[in-house]
């Protein structure tokens, strides 16, 4: 019998063109309007996170939809202590000023955040390919955030993640018990806009890196020519 | 002037089917035709790694094109090593029979090996986002592999997530210089198919859970009800 059957279901040019569409205006986003987004679009987000790859097929995900704004404005606290820490390490001030003017999220007025989750535990002791990279079960719960932000981008839905935050402060206020890690905090709601280019781009924070300079041949360092 | 312009660009219903449909049918692949995989399928591919957000647009990634049947082979080999471990360590008989019938890697089948590694010193000192979660440059890597994983599979191609490695051995095969590390060791190639089902929930290992199960409302534990 031949088994080979990968042209089944496959996709074709104009369906790649659209997965390629969605992967490239996919933005961080930090400018929301305030209307809810509706639950039955939330759960297909959550659903194709849910279809994310994970080692063991482990599954270690949780997402905590989070709309009391009583806990928000505890994390905008985090945010404002924590940011005013970082702006202080900007050695050079005009980077410093740059980045005093960055709005770098939206706690407060995105409708919804969602805290994405890492349960080390779960299927403990022994979780199929788990024991010689245990970091593995965080990079799986990374890889359900991507299909988060593209299903999001997808369904119009603007995703920000916001890093600026004591990881166990954010814990501590959503309860996380001994053994789950916060991975991600991140405003969802419908944006502004989405822009063109990423916002670091666009205000000359950073430029878009070339990507022949970011691949090697068989040993770092090795410029692959093809 | 009115900013808002999320309806420009955005997707009809029948293509955020397509983005689903990738998500869904994205498998773990561990059998592979020998074919290569042209540069041009390759380079879109990793074109759409390099669209992936990162914190602080830091786009701490590389990618090791691994050809080198010589550097596979000693790669085959620390597998080999780390999984005779691995079967040792899973207590229940009939587990321990199961994985040991499941094959867990294509790394000499697979016409191409890709390393992909995340560059702690990029940009350093200081990178926007990244002092109070200092991993979130390892997640950004991920976030990029997702998109590698969904554009393969929108190409026809299969990727398989090889774990069972000892990290720091292919580190020093791969002479990643010290602040590199290695984040994902992928096999790459066409696939014999793309399985309805991962192979894991497939032959019993484990289920897929309950989304509904995953989901909690402001804390850990509290469901979330609609």
């Amino acid at each position: 019998m031949n088994t080979f059957n990968s042209d089944n279901d496959a996709f074709s040019e104009a369906e790649r063109q659209v997965i390629y569409r969605v992967m490239r205006s996919r933005r961080d986003v930090r400018e929301f309007r305030p209307d809810p987004v509706p639950f039955e679009v939330l759960r297909r987000i959550l659903e194709m996170a849910h279809y994310a790859p994970s080692v063991g097929f482990m599954q270690p995900w949780n997402f905590i939809l989070i709309t009391s704004l009583e806990i928000r404005r505890q994390i905008k606290e985090l945010f404002e202590m924590r940011n005013a820490q970082e702006i202080a390490l900007i050695a050079d001030a005009q980077r410093r000023q740059l980045y005093g003017q960055l709005k770098l999220e939206g706690i407060l007025e995105a409708p919804l955040n969602l805290a994405v989750t890492c349960d080390h535990r779960r299927d403990s002791p022994f979780v199929l390919g788990r024991g010689p990279m245990p970091q593995t079960d965080l990079y799986s719960t990374c890889l359900a955030i991507e299909n988060i932000w593209l299903a999001a981008r997808a369904e119009g839905v603007g995703i920000g993640w916001v890093s600026i935050l004591d990881p166990q402060a954010v814990e501590n206020i959503l309860q996380l018990p001994q053994g789950v890690e916060l991975v991600a905090y991140l405003c969802v709601g419908y944006p502004i806009e989405f822009r063109a280019r990423p916002m670091l781009e666009e205000v000359g924070w950073k430029e878009r890196m070339r990507l022949e300079d970011l691949i090697y041949h068989d040993r770092w360092g090795i410029r692959f020519t093809e």
